[in-house]
């Protein structure tokens, strides 16, 4: 087996990608994630610590997760003139990102009238320590330079719907730099601190300005010789508990010259870890091993380590977009990652959302309906995000209406999902009973309070939603919607059947369902309601609705819908996007249903629907290639599927993703894409599912594949699994499924 | 009692009226209407002689009734030199209607340099006869005037969405001229004949070229004698049967000298019967007096005289807008006037709707529902001209999907209740045994299977629609649509309770939920959803919510509403228009329910409702006023009616009615505009209705009104009514309904 190449590696500078680096570049550890910029760079470039999980909102502006003042901050005079990027052309210039350990680095080369002058620099987010930053800064010269280094914390931060800190206040003691910044919302502080060490003669002064603390490092070089600068800098927010101010200033005080060195061995030993079993190995597709370890990668990076209850935002830790806010991505895309690799994670995730019933009890009631109704877009305590004006008309300027906060209902039913695959995965019921329980059953309540009937007919139906397609807006009958709702209904209806439910944390609350009578009440409503939902059938021809009309909305082709923009960064759904009236879809929809319930259809069936629903999907969402490469290995067909998931794996490494929908940046890092792309090689192409508590596996291996290698964890057991393609002797793969621990 | 000046005169000649006069100068017969235009207009003036319900459809534009061509062009050359309007500066021009007998006439002086040239003219659409047209143009010059008059049939005629006649022959024969033009949807023909006579030596020859067909007049004048030429014109089509052409040949050919004014004697006549009827005197606001019989002059001239089966377009016999469709408008705001002042052309206009029964069947099962779904534009047979884009973007130029067809599902129960109106007020209960009950049953149908129930709720909705006000679509539980679909299920409940129904024609339709077993069994359903359908209720402040959520919709002015449009021409409505989230609404909503179901209310609510939504009214459309005048009147106030009254009065006499919605021209007469004032002059001033099988009255006559008179017939006998206003020694009016026949 070959070794991979863990680098990604860019010479020569493009000031065009500075956007994109900060993503691909990315270096985190789940507490925070540090966007792959120069130590130069301000919030011009984009750069920024970004903060899990911990949000602000100024005036009617989005609601949005911090950036922490940047300790990063760094720049380099010679002789009295700044040399930095993207100001100062560089003769050389590389920047590279060691995803295996999470390191980021940098080599700049600045001709000089007296010479070059070189930078090499390296940074990474601790994965010991989630509070830890720390960086090494050289400076080299061919020449007897009259250096300056400028090197603090930069609070003059990027914001989205900013700023969001109405008072910073910098100081300096006993050498260490200290940044407060209050919060506009709520006023919760943010504390950065940092101190540096150098191993060589300097003068060392603190310069500071009302947004920015810096130690002026000056000195006189040697030619050739390397002048290196270590940084350990801390970041610690009131979320962190009531010393976390006093926490920050001992994290860094400590500090002292070698400990950059100690980190970062530890660091690394801590990431071997986590490759230990997380990566897969590809025999036969070295550039998709690449691609889809680099995705782990990511996944890595913004997995919540340092608590028990946290999710994932749809855009990582790679900044303010989608403001911050957790999706279905989490649930129906990352989760099964962590459930293979790191089930402690996945426990973390899906705890969030437990902790966050009581949002969705409350969006509930507030649209009319009784259990929960999880939030679109989740920020803390389960607050919906979303606004009912999520998009910009380019031609009007004006907001647009959109229902995706109050149509979207399939989101409960992707964390039900989400438990009860976490349950079935792990064996561990711990979930449930530390209230999983409570919010099946408060789901199924919920979608068992959407359901209508015609009067004049038995079925029940939902009506006015949207499904994962966003294009389509308030459509009857989506199918998604609908089967996974009967989903729920019958998971809530078993789970009732077999056991008791007592209230969480002992409490009664009196506005739930339970509290009408008990739980037990509701087994059989459940249980019938799951068998009178519609659930729309294949016609003649094989391909099933994904609404009602759906078949009779006009039948065009992508190209034909693409041709008649006014405007590239147009709407394509709403009232009257382009989409909207045609059979164009945004996304997997009617194949995401049929990955769900492979089950429900026959192969050719499901086939079909690929073949017909596949050239009518304009792929919007990152979310939608892996779908239809998990449905096409489910039609036995790996060959099909692998150009879509190769999408998927290289959504971070590839230019050209979509960065506007109307006039909002969405840009950033895809972790749903990453962990379609992981599902798809192990559940995929490898085949990987649980069958009556045992694990198993059917393997579909594309074309060039001829071996792969991964660890997963399964009801407690960790596996090493080895899929071998059939040689010219064998008719059937090779699998091994070798329990490593237990 | 003042004598009323029944004539409308503009003197001087302004372009830009051109458009409007056509409309306020227009007359009719029922069969055409003749825009007021004059003679020398072509299509670039929209001269137009409208047909009424007689459809044509070219390609992908809108269906819509034909214009005929027109008999009427005529103009004149003097010593060989053009003298028409706009093109040639008139010293003098006057442009009167008679609206008490249907004329309409012109002056025109030129100045030449021999001196001047005049012609009178007038010409009308002959009441005693639907097909004729009489024309008289008369030239005096002051000098010895070299004159040539051609006059004779345009076929170039003015189209929205033509042309509509793909062949077109014109031919002289025996000094008749015979246009005859054949449509192109389904080859049927207009027939256009004409003959004039003459009282004076000429040379008269005949003129032609593809799409004229001229006499063309030659002769020297004396000064200051009039030269008098008549016409007599005949329209007919291949809907007056097979013998049409023979007939349009016949009805000119006896045209004598003479025959101009026997006709004309007649015809004042004829209207003078009607008036003999329709006028409502009122005694201290002659303005008010004017309008409203001017509003009575139009909805005559486009009553069905001729047939006993046709209904009345939304902009009368005026023009093509609106497709020559037939709205709610007929039943809702213009049935009453017909009911009181001529139940024949009632019945004409509901059997109207009961021959066109299949197209609502029909259409209620394309949709997927039961029974009858009248079109939201009714043209032959039923067919819904409404399209499913209705109006476009003014920014995109695209066309916007609007739900006025397959939404605005009101429509049926507007039929219901105008049915029962004609029963209730004539007596006669023979448009029921004619196919009233059927067509009632089916509505009670489409409304039970439009019902949908919340399978955790006891109550029955209707979900998805459009009210009367179109500014909010897809709305749940729209108060008036509910409560006009109970009116409907309790109707057809309390009928069938009370007599069993034969299938009209003895047709046996097995697609009729009737055919399932009769339709006495749906007596009992029909009575149970009555009872469940949820209704509105006034919340504790008395308002009544328009629909679910209307409440919270941003509340705030006409006028911020009407600031932040950016294009004027831009529709309020759809799914982002500047009223579409707010509680800006287009017409009367709440306030038309509470006019039909005051029953429903306590005055004070009806009182509080009328001063909450009025202020929030556009009345972007000319049904509104109306109704909030009813509704004042009913809350005992109407002198707040009175101007609501007016505006409706007004409709077509006064300029800056909303001639466009998005890019598409809507201009024309305003029938249910003039019905409106109508009924808030009978129902609400007067405060005619029936109790019990009894006339009654309760009147509230606005300040300046000390008397009222007119005629109504009730239970087929005529009535004199006189309404006076107290005086000081009494406390009540003084009412009293004379029978002058029976």
């Amino acid at each position: 087996m070959k070794v991979m190449n863990w680098r990604i590696e860019r010479t020569g500078y493009d000031q065009n990608q500075i956007t994109s680096y900060g993503n691909r570049f990315l270096t985190g550890n789940g507490y925070m994630g540090i966007r792959g910029t120069l130590e130069e760079y301000t919030k011009e470039q984009l750069a920024a610590v970004n903060l899990a999980g911990v949000y602000d909102r100024v005036g009617q502006g989005w609601r949005e997760p911090l950036n922490a003042p940047n300790p990063l901050y760094t720049c380099l005079k010679v002789d009295g003139e700044y040399y930095r990027l993207p100001d100062k052309e560089a003769k050389k210039h590389s920047f590279t990102l060691d995803f295996r350990h999470g390191i980021c680095s940098r080599k700049t080369v600045w001709h000089t009238l007296r010479g070059d002058v070189c930078i090499e620099s390296e940074h990474f987010a601790d994965l010991c320590d989630p509070h830890i930053i720390r960086m090494k800064y050289a400076v080299k010269t061919k020449f007897h330079g009259d250096i300056e280094v400028l090197t603090g914390i930069d609070a003059d931060v990027w914001d989205i719907n900013g700023p969001h800190y109405d008072e910073i206040s910098l100081q300096e003691e006993d050498n260490t730099l200290i940044a407060r910044a209050t919060t506009h919302e709520k006023g919760d502080h943010v504390y950065v601190t940092e101190q540096v060490t150098v191993d060589f003669p300097c003068e060392m002064k603190t310069k500071s300005d009302p947004l920015t603390l810096q130690h002026r490092i000056c000195f006189v070089t040697e030619p050739e010789r390397e002048y290196c600068i270590e940084k350990t800098a801390a970041v610690y927010t009131d979320h962190d508990g009531t010393q976390a101010e006093f926490l920050a200033g001992e994290a860094v005080r400590a500090d002292h010259a070698g400990a950059y060195q100690t980190g970062k061995r530890r660091h690394c030993e801590a990431w071997e870890r986590l490759w230990a079993v997380a990566e897969v190995q590809i025999t036969g597709d070295d550039e998709a091993m690449y691609a889809l370890n680099y995705s782990i990668y990511h996944l890595q990076c913004i997995a919540p380590r340092h608590t028990d209850s946290l999710s994932i935002a749809a855009r990582g830790l790679s900044g303010q977009t989608y403001k911050g806010a957790v999706f279905w991505d989490t649930e129906m895309f990352m989760l099964d990652f962590f459930l293979y690799t790191q089930p402690a994670v996945a426990k973390t995730l899906l705890k969030y959302r437990i902790d966050t019933l009581p949002g969705a009890l409350q969006k509930a009631k507030e649209y009319g309906y009784q259990g929960a109704f999880y939030a679109w877009e989740s920020q803390e305590g389960g607050y919906d995000a979303c606004t009912d004006y999520n998009v910009t008309d380019v031609f009007t300027g004006r907001p647009m209406r959109t229902y995706f906060k109050d149509k979207q209902v399939h989101i409960s039913a992707a964390i039900v999902s989400g438990i009860m695959r976490y349950v079935n995965t792990t064996g561990d019921d711990s979930l449930l009973t530390e209230g999983g329980y409570e919010v099946i059953y408060e789901c199924a309540r919920f979608y068992y309070s959407l359901l209508t009937k015609r009067v004049d007919r038995e079925q029940y139906e939902i009506l006015d939603v949207i499904g994962p397609d966003e294009y389509h807006e308030r459509v009857n009958n989506n199918g998604y919607t609908n089967r996974m709702a009967k989903y729920v209904l019958e998971t809530a209806a078993a789970l009732l059947a077999y056991q008791a439910i007592p209230h969480r944390d002992g409490v009664n609350r009196q506005e739930t369902a339970g509290s009408e009578g008990g739980w037990q009440m509701w087994a059989g409503r459940f249980e019938e309601a799951a068998e009178k939902l519609y659930i729309p059938q294949p016609d003649k021809t094989g391909i099933v609705e994904q609404f009602d009309g759906y078949r009779k909305l006009e039948d065009v082709s992508i190209e034909e819908v693409r041709g008649r923009l006014l405007n590239e960064k147009e709407y394509w759904g709403g009232a009257y996007g382009v989409a909207s009236h045609t059979q164009i879809i945004k996304q997997a929809d009617v194949a995401t249903w049929m990955n769900l319930f492979p089950q429900d259809f026959a192969k050719q069936i499901m086939e079909r629907n690929w073949n017909y629903y596949e050239p009518r999907t304009e792929h919007g969402s990152s979310l939608s290639a892996c779908m239809y490469a998990m449905l096409a290995c489910k039609c036995d067909n790996p060959d099909k599927a692998y150009p879509f998931f190769l999408k998927s794996a290289n959504a971070d490494l590839s230019d050209g993703g979509k960065e506007w929908a109307g006039l909002v940046y969405i840009g950033g890092t895809h972790p749903a894409a990453a962990g379609g792309a992981y599902m798809t090689a192990i559940e995929g192409f490898a085949g990987i599912y649980m069958e009556n508590g045992e694990l198993k596996a059917e393997p579909h291996l594309p074309k060039n594949w001829s071996e792969m290698r991964f660890h997963i964890w399964a009801l407690e057991e960790l596996y090493e699994v080895c899929v071998k393609r059939p040689d010219e002797l064998q008719t059937s793969y090779t699998v091994t499924l070798h329990k490593v621990s237990g």
